[in-house]
């Protein structure tokens, strides 16, 4: 089984961007922790960022007949992007919302996901660890 | 490490209600899964089920200086108890909250959780899984 | 055929309470006339009544395989309750939802229902006489 | 005692229009089963129905000192027609609202009824039953 | 000059319409303070009714070429009719709102007026007098 | 095949109506034009106008059985009759909602369509074009 | 009988301020105008003006046992003081709201008056002639 | 005079929950503060906390004949208990809400109070001292 | 300790003012019992009023330095004074607002109090008793 | 006469997203039909598809001088995109909006476009004819 | 060229309120700034401060023929005051609204302005210098 | 000192784009007058553009360490981009938000902005001005 890792705008400044929402890992930190709990569970996994709505709505395309499902954090976009959306429910992929913070503690413009709701599921507050449980809900769910 | 796994009203139907959103399980049997994915994890585990807000509030009051954290499957009380709320911030304990269904798929005033503010994270839409993905959670974050 | 009768907070007082919106009978004189309605119509009613909204979820999950329909004034917990909604839709059983006032002539607060669109149907403003139409209307639906 | 049973736009094509929410009984079918009802319980009923806001304001206006009480399916003006709701405050007749359909069950743009609080009650969701309780509990208020 | 005097639904009622917002002149009897003050002012009028929006509608469209302005009572349609706001804008006339009750005083729904923006002024809460005042004014507006 | 072109309120003025959202043509105008296309396209056409929100209802029942589709401008209608859309869903023809001007660029409550939910699909903007295009579309949805 | 013809913040610049809403008359000129008809009509005038909120409250207060009404033009102080409402009601005596302009037809946030539902009665949209139509009125509610 | 001093969920828990909010004293060292006070005053006060929304719905139902009045600091579900105030109006006692923080300094869904409407009055953001001055002000009204 | 009791718009009518909400006592009553009260307790108070918004603004500036405190009942201007927010906010000195009507009973704009976020407490409902009450509350706070 | 025929996020997908909505054809499939349909109206056509917002701005941009118009289908950001909205209004070229599907139908979030009031005129609903008619739409304005 | 440098309530007490929000710079000490600002720009500048809604209107209506421009911050007038809006409209001179911090970074209610659309420009969040800044914009608007 | 001047969607067309709102000046003529002003200031600006979002963000991410401070004209982004105000919050660098527009004297939709909250401060309405105000009002923010 392959799982795509895919995370949007501003999450390639992890580590340096508001320490006390995110932490101090960085992304490529956060990458080796999900290749090694990738390599625990069995499964292979690939990892994108892009700070581009399009781009990413690309890459979710792509990602058909090529991935078994894709751990999405869509950060910023995740609250207005009807064109992810769209792709996701366009590729039928199962796809896991992921955020580092507890979204809904934080201002209430981010307690809406617009893509939620053609989402398999969701895990958010657990910091790095949002990924590998994501990763290893989504497992459970396509196996 | 010990950990309470709570839930609240009509979990205790589980199994009968509405299998497209909650699927067949018992809630016997996900807290079977529950006890066994804890002996992996290396953690005890105790559960508590009750169709009652207030018990509910009484039952997260008395976890305090017993357990580590826990795990909260709060049901309808989810989206409109104040009384909850007031009391997991009162308690001070790290506490996940986990659906079993994807609430964001579902009726709107399922999509706004009053807990969630005070919760260090949440989990939904991976069936029993979301347990199993929560308390690994917690534990996470309580090492 | 078997039904329930069952109310909600605050209407144990009845009699006492605001008899401008519902009359000078008590709860055991409108039973009375409850239990005279059913000898006519040829079916058996049980009645309860709890200010507990854990409670009234319990007692819906219990009727389930003990009566054939519910008729539930939901008093208070009509405009509020999650919990009473999901445990009728969990236990599948028709339910009539009756008031004793017109609600839709009094505060704005109580023109919305959470639990009319799980119900078979609603019976308001009728007094006592909403009870009885109610359990007329479910055996019709029944039989 | 004559009551009138006054129906509204589109009531007319009953039996034809969306039988998931109104059933396969025709309005002749259903008129026939309150005038056996009225014989029963011994009160005489006249019948009228109009696709035309307007036309329902007169007929309701024509009622006093007619009838003594209407039951009223104002259908798809239920939700907007406040000259529908000046027209029974303004005669004086006690009036029941009366729907087939849960209305409650349906889109969010029918669970609000302008007439509502200017009614004595309302009963819904009980399909062709829902008239016969109707008179019968406006017979209870006006005896 | 002429005007047309022209009143919606159930204004054909008043004197028996709920006095304490009404009064108790007959709608006859307004006609008829609106003639002596018509004749005081030197000027013509005619009078309609009509509980049916469509037939305001047209009774609007017809006074373009025969009078020189419109004193109009939308009653209930006030507040929702664009078909009347449409009317008047098409037809060019110069058209004074009037009500009888101050609307303000009322119900919310009474507050807004959908008519307005398209009309010349506005005359409420003087009873009898607010159609007089009306007329005046428009007088003062055409002259 | 068949189809009736129905106009709502206040379309029996255009050529007179606010010109700068119209157009100069007269309704009998629009129709030369329909009736021109229509033989173009080998189908039949009838028409009717209405003020009167009952009357359009009507027309829309009795076009069951007799006409394969409506081209419908329901001009101020359209923003707030529940009961045409009522009578679109019950009688199950095809029908395309027209508008010739641009209703997008106008007042924000004429951005809002209670009927298009149950019609085909809908043209606005294109001045008397739209309703040739509206009835090409259906055509083409007929077909 | 004596009446208080009062005017709120700006409208001492009348004639200066946008006439396309106002006009060209001085507000000398307006009083020049409500004193001959006060003559005509056998009653005597005052006039005041003032800029401030607080003042016009004082104003209105210090009318109680002097005059029989006020005529009162709060301008911008219309859609916000609670202060000018409170007042109103707490002197008693009859006021008049008036408004040069048809304020329905201007921005939104004109639309709405916290003072009319403590007035007797509104004129707006007659120029200077509001004032007339106003004081015209309030002497027929007086007598 | 006899009064029952009546807390809600979490209260229980003071001393421990939130300090910067609700301060250091325990329940008990409020409940000897206000037992001092009472003396001082010559009226007797009693004591009773709960958790559960139906428990101090019916103590408040028990209190009527017993009490001459409740001071109620009815927590978390001041915002949202409909049953609560049903039950206040019900019994008819004069009811003193009130908070030790100032709940308007604190998150949006605390401003709103759903049982103030039908106590006598508020006092809120004393800290302990909001149970004597509302003991004081309700001594004041009953006597 | 100094205090300084400030009364808003409309207050210097009291005992005239609509005796359903405030009583028949003066202000002039209300200071004396004031008087009294701070005698009791052994403080010394000063007491103000206007209509004027600016001027409230002014007093509260000018109390710095002077009292220790400040017991202000804003009437109208409590539900739209950002200015009085400002003011309070700016001089540090603890405010105590209070109501001599419970004015959650009333009119909803009287619901929200745009002041009480920056107050240390408030009271209201208990008549002349609110000053009274509001006063002790805040010599316990400065104490 | 040249137009662009213009289309947004996975729009590229077609024939593979759901069909339900969209129809089996292929992007490619419409193109063909609309370059057929654009022989026979004897006007050339070009396409583009992008599914970046930032792309669909710059082509828009493009083609001020060198088409005589575009026919758009903005797909997920329509409904979201102010850029779209002013790169439409900086070239000013006519811009036709088209949708496949009724977009009234569906979520409501799908009801409100952004860029609908610099269009225009609105197409939507009738498949790939959608762009049949839009384009015919457009030749007719712009001839 | 001559300016007036308008300030509102609470800005008098400058360097004591709020220094978090707007600086330790006394009112004194920013004119001081602004009129060597004004000399190296080679305009006159003058001063005035008020807390009265009312004065401020006035001394804008006393500015036209007197004043180039204004510099105004309404401080908490800015976010309600209407009268100050149509004073600005009404003398027609070029007024730049300014704000010592940065409106937007506070309460959300003050993150409208109501003077905003008639004003020239606007400039927050710079301190002092907002002050300077606006000035400079408004010579170089009025050159 | 260096800065980073940064245009959003559509700023390239500036001198074609309607000039009623943008003036006649290209960007071309904009950067020239932003340059001369730095050299007056002694400070570098480098300019960048895009319509791109997602190419927005990247380049505030990489004025990290290169620039001082950003002015910054997101246009449409400004009213919608999450994205592009958690990149300002991420890079710490001080922004600038500038209009040439007064954006509150246009549509609705304009007159919120989400990046604000997190910018240095805003200068709108001024023209070409507003960049250079901006520009010198963050170096009084920098120095």
């Amino acid at each position: 089984m392959k799982f795509l890792i895919l995370n949007g705008p501003n999450l390639n400044l992890l580590g340096r961007r508001e320490p006390e929402h995110y932490g101090t890992l960085t992304l490529k930190g956060i990458e080796n922790l999900i290749t090694a709990e990738a390599e625990t569970l069995g499964v292979s996994v690939s990892f994108a960022q892009s700070n581009m709505e399009g781009e990413l709505v690309t890459l979710i395309q792509q990602a058909a007949g090529v991935y078994d499902g894709i751990v999405l954090n869509a950060a910023a976009y995740t609250h207005t992007s009807i064109a992810l959306r769209d792709a996701i429910k366009a590729v039928g992929l199962p796809v896991a919302e992921v955020h580092l913070s507890n979204v809904y503690a934080r201002e209430e413009f981010r307690h809406h996901s617009v893509i939620a709701p053609v989402c398999v599921g969701t895990v958010s507050g657990f910091g790095a660890g949002s990924y590998l449980l994501a990763l290893r809900g989504l497992i459970g769910r396509v196996s």
